[in-house]
């Protein structure tokens, strides 16, 4: 009886040492032909350069999706189509200004700073209150309120090894303070940027939408190193006078396109493995690590995998996402045409934390599907890529969940992303081609795994 | 008899989980103090933008050391003092400068190039026979050697995960280029950048002292970019004549000093824990990542115990190390004294490879003492620094390995490494301040973890 017991689990176990070392060995010709002969960096760069302020309903972003339909195309995948989006169409207008005038003083400071996705634009002059959070802004009531111009001053939190959670520790002063602000009568809100450390560069981002019960006031981002002399000027000075001018405003929604290709499963072509990330970017830069990276690594799998000659059992489908930035259209349309077609998605990976060295994945998964998954940790070692974790997704595969699809993000290193995050510094050059091959690559081996051997 | 070996391993146990804790707490309150409010940032830029060229020898050199002083003084440790060492004095002279012709072509090509540390200078004109390896080199033999400009074209391997590697695999060429292809009569050495990709950056270092057997000849190193052009112009040219002209020479050793500062031990004062980087730093830029980072962080160490009040066991020792770019003088004459005087050195922690987010230590240890190591992995997985491995060190404190001090070195992420390494680049604004600071905290835990359990 032992024997019987025993020699099967000896030959599985053999079995397992032999498939491992395979998968090695083609996890191993990825990363070779990704950091030798890797194509996603000079595609980062024909997006970056050719297509920079690709936010949502521009000019740009249509060409954008042009230039990826093509270059789609150009690989001769299996297929290739565009998929039609309605989505919101905000424009910045001219150049944004801001500057402040101490009642004592002689001449006026100037401010760098940029319109909060989804504001109204107005010129406002006022007085300003600073706060650190909205239970301080809140206790100083109305009376103090009205007529004020807001300013949220609360930093991210340095001491988070993990910068993204510094900044959902932050992120509430730049979605909910124009309304907040608003129900106490303000007449505009001053975010302090969502960035790490003492920079001059504003970031901007998406606010929620207005609360119809107050009224709509303009919601702007400074740079850090303008709110610390803000804050400074305001302890020392008796009376501040800011002005602030934007010319941002909504204009009509726009018909847009999610672009996608595939190489079809050989055994079940209509179980789906999805790869993408957000083509949109905001308007600031080029939108290089946000989410450039994350189109050119999801399509840098299925290039890698195609001239590998890896024929994948599943369909792999690569997925450029639009409008995650300002109203995740992409995402939620993707995951309706899905449900309506009754396609079947077994898992999908995102990459949207920027193209920086990875450290490994994260899995909304649990128990023996997250264990199963785990298992592939120690492949993953020799490319310093084994930080495993459960919880993971991302804004545009989001929707999937409700389809029973497991969801995936490319976990890179965090500590330089809010230098770049919807700053003027998001551009190509802040990308080194090197740690984004790293993720292309990573991204591949996983979804091969995957694909391999299911879930 | 079970119980009476049960009970005190579960009190063992649970003791060691307790301590677990209190080591969790500690090396979270090394991180938070570092992320939060740490000085190793500003202390860089202060010596790259004060003390750039600070190669070996130099006036620039000597400045540095004295600004060492006054920075270890300021935070008055129980002591910093100066050790005098004798360095080599290379110079560079009036910047070198390169072109080439081609027979049928009108106008000249110029060429990014710098001298390699040690090479004499010259001003050489002749044809370039191009090469992969010094086997290709020979196997062409005296006949076709002799006259001609050798151009050593092999890139580093970009297929390596850890960039060390790649450049272990391509460093000979500098090293031991000048030699080989005199040896043959060759009238100078053309070396191919050690750098990963294409870029336009000439990046020097040390090559091997000349052998007496053979003629000294000028050695140069050129760009990625540059070799790629030279070497398709060589395919494409009938005749192609090269010009080289470099003023580098050597002059009089110098007097200088290692800079050291200590944290007196409370139990054991008379073994020393030394960390350290290397002060010294070529002279093309401002050697922020090569090794003003790992002087920086290693001098923070010390900040970060005083500051927290963690007072050590053994006396703890910063030392920036003189000369390991073009001699090691420093590290050699700090283990010549520390023998001399017979003090008892336990472990020597080296931080340089750049101030770039960290992955882990390296340990020079076998056995037990490397498995006692190994126990405190768990502690820095928080941080992503998990990652240890047998075998480490460092040029400077290598030669302590002769007292049987445990050799460690700090293993920061290396994919961006050889962008700077040598070159122009490597400047402040290359090194992101999170990172610098990971790597600062990280050798602070390590060292309060052997400091307290010993080894």
């Amino acid at each position: 009886m032992k024997f019987k017991i025993i020699i099967p689990l000896l030959l599985l176990s053999l079995f397992l040492k032999g498939q491992n070392k395979q998968d090695s060995i083609i996890l191993k010709s990825i990363f070779d032909e990704e950091l030798g002969h890797g194509q996603s960096y000079d595609n980062l760069r024909e997006l970056c350069k050719g297509y920079g302020k690709r936010l949502s309903g521009s000019p740009i972003a249509a060409g954008a999706v042009k230039w990826s339909y093509s270059k789609m195309k150009s690989y001769g995948f299996d297929t290739t189509f565009m998929q039609e989006v309605m989505v919101p169409h905000w424009v910045r207008g001219a150049k944004e200004t801001a500057s402040y005038h101490i009642t004592s003083g002689s001449k006026a400071t100037s401010v760098s700073v940029c319109a909060l996705g989804g504001s109204i634009g107005g010129k406002i002059k006022g007085e300003v209150i600073e706060v650190r959070s909205f239970e301080e802004l809140r206790s100083l009531g109305k009376d103090k309120v009205k007529g004020h111009i807001v300013f949220l001053n609360r930093p991210m939190d340095d001491t988070k090894i993990n910068t993204f959670y510094a900044y959902g520790g932050a992120i509430d002063q730049r979605e909910l303070g124009a309304n907040e602000a608003s129900h106490l009568g303000a007449t505009a809100v001053i975010v302090r940027s969502m960035s790490l450390g003492i920079n001059p560069y504003p970031h901007t981002g998406m606010m929620m939408n207005y609360t119809d019960s107050v009224a709509k006031i303009p919601a702007c981002a400074i740079s850090t190193k303008d709110a610390e002399m803000l804050s400074k000027d305001l302890k020392q000075s008796a009376g501040l006078s800011f002005n602030l001018e934007m010319h941002c405003q909504w204009l009509p929604d726009t018909l847009s396109h999610n672009v996608i290709c595939e190489l079809r499963g050989t055994e079940h072509p209509k179980e789906i493995i999805v790869v993408g990330g957000h083509l949109d970017a905001w308007d600031m830069a080029e939108g290089a690590h946000d989410d450039g990276s994350g189109v050119v690594q999801s399509l840098e799998a299925l290039r890698l995998m195609q001239k590998l000659n890896i024929r994948p059992k599943h369909t792999i489908r690569c997925v450029f996402f639009m409008n995650e930035e300002n109203g995740m259209c992409g995402g939620l349309k993707y995951a309706e045409v899905a449900k309506l077609n009754k396609e079947k998605h077994i898992a999908a990976l995102e990459s949207d934390e920027g193209g920086f060295t990875p450290r490994g994945f994260g899995f909304e998964a649990r128990g023996d599907t997250l264990k199963r998954l785990f298992a592939y940790k120690n492949l993953f070692t020799p490319y310093y890529m084994d930080h495993f974790q459960e919880g993971g997704g991302g804004v545009d595969i989001g929707p999937l969940n409700e389809l029973g699809t497991l969801l995936i993000d490319l976990n890179p290193d965090t500590q330089r992303y809010f230098d770049f995050h919807h700053a003027a510094t998001d551009v190509f050059e802040g990308v080194n081609k090197r740690e984004l091959e790293m993720g292309a690559a990573g991204i591949t081996g996983i979804i091969y795994l995957i694909d391999k051997y299911g879930l």
